[in-house]
């Protein structure tokens, strides 16, 4: 079968052809300004194939309630024009085929359980840590949503008692994302995290943060496989930290397997989003959403 | 259909035969003492009956892995002889039908989601806050699990600045369970929660690490409807604390429908956990497991 895929970002859109099995056959990117004019361009890549089903992971917060009329549109965003927009509306109206819709963190943990790090596994978590901090997650096969999508970046951590900035979201102040993302590195420390890679107590802390994150994540969702990805991820040495800690909280009360087995970077390393995106696409073929 | 269910407990077995329509016909409590001499008595109450097959949702840590052998059996527990005892095989040799096997709590979401506060809706939570605290739930349709089932209770809240009680957890001193569960409110206060019941202080701390634990389980799971059950939650004054707090946490970054609709006590009052078992019968003998 021949789908489309958008990965679709607050700074780019990723378009992509390909099919069931995950091989991408043409790739590009597409600026993100206002809708009409992002859009005109990814309905003009598409146009030249004739695709079967397009997926969309999309940036959020978005609308994933098949039941209410604002379905497959963006919610709330501070970008120009693309408050509300009815993405998914706007696709089946030029196309006329099934359009998946989910939220990009979403697309990416289906990407991996279909071909990366949790291939073949009917579980995982996926995590990104960069300019924000979000997740999702495969339950019993299926993409963890329920009244809307999760917004796991933002739950609470337990301050450690060194650490005195107040925090960078702007809703809960210090809460995970508040505490742990790029930009809380970055005004934290006054320098961005590739700048700060010789700084142990730099990585130390972020580790702290992040293992209180998975402890939660491993009690409530009891995920097969974790991975970790996203910017600030490429710092290779928060994982033997991110599982110190982890074994430290969780003081042996759940079985949890080998950490460096269970705990891991993307299989597909960027591709995880696009990948699963073609993913959703399939679904929404198979009529399995 | 005639199903039998079994609530497998600590202190005792609740034992009931009904049908699918969650209709109790007939009930029986035995003492759980050792397995030999409570698992007899669970099977002399059922052998009266022509069942088609038997749910059990029981206290745990449970194996819940079908593809180990140690499938449907209790795994650590101080409890004398139920370590590793396997509950599931000794009812299948007995009785020769299909017997469905989850936790008590995941049983109670699965009760509440079909016939209690949750009715018709593929998506709950149903969370215990007594002697001790632990949470089920429901996603697009199934019951939570992963590698294995979900800890919840025991996940990591932030410490109120006044409180300086250091947590009853064996395992983590002060986590949500160490912190709110009956016996912490009687070893923090010097007496039991309902000998506490005009004490505003003691009510407002509870809620303070409720609504926190809420807040995480909303952010990660998203449930359409939060049931909160157990000794604990008979003090109905909770809840608007509960309310108050979450809202404070949240600060309008999710969507929540009205609180008082969506945070509720129990549909089915005690029988919650019952009925779900009823219902793992007959999600069993459908092979929908």
């Amino acid at each position: 079968m021949m789908l489309g895929a958008v990965e679709a970002g607050g700074t780019k859109f990723v378009c992509s052809v390909g099919d069931e099995t995950g091989k991408i056959i043409e790739r590009t990117q597409i600026s993100t300004t206002i809708p009409k004019e992002t859009m005109s361009k990814v309905i003009g890549f598409f146009k030249s194939y004739e695709l079967q089903a397009i997926g969309v992971g999309s940036f959020g917060p978005i609308n994933i309630n098949r039941e209410s009329a604002g379905y497959g549109s963006i919610t709330s965003t501070p970008k120009p024009g693309w408050q509300d927009y009815p993405i998914v509306k706007t696709l089946e109206k030029q196309f006329r085929i099934p359009i998946g819709f989910n939220t990009d963190v979403n697309a990416a943990a289906l990407g991996e359980a279909t071909h990366g790090a949790a291939k073949g596994l009917d579980s995982c978590l996926y995590i990104t840590i960069g300019t924000g901090i979000g997740a999702g997650a495969i339950v019993q096969g299926k993409l963890l949503q329920g009244l809307t999508h999760p917004e796991m970046g933002h739950i609470l951590v337990r301050r450690h008692p060194q650490d005195t900035y107040e925090g960078k979201c702007p809703y809960h102040k210090d809460c995970l994302e508040g505490l742990a993302s790029g930009p809380a590195i970055e005004e934290r420390w006054g320098a961005k995290g590739v700048d700060l890679v010789d700084r142990t107590e730099v990585w130390e802390l972020q580790a702290y943060y992040i293992a209180q994150a998975l402890m939660q994540f491993v009690l409530i969702l009891s995920p097969k496989k974790i991975i970790l990805g996203g910017g600030v991820m490429n710092q290779k040495q928060l994982f033997p930290s991110i599982y110190k800690y982890l074994k430290e909280f969780v003081a042996d009360y759940v079985y949890l397997p080998e950490l460096a087995d269970y705990i891991v970077s993307p299989g597909l390393g960027d591709h995880s989003g696009i990948t699963g995106s073609l993913m959703l696409a399939k679904q929404a073929l198979q009529g399995n959403i």
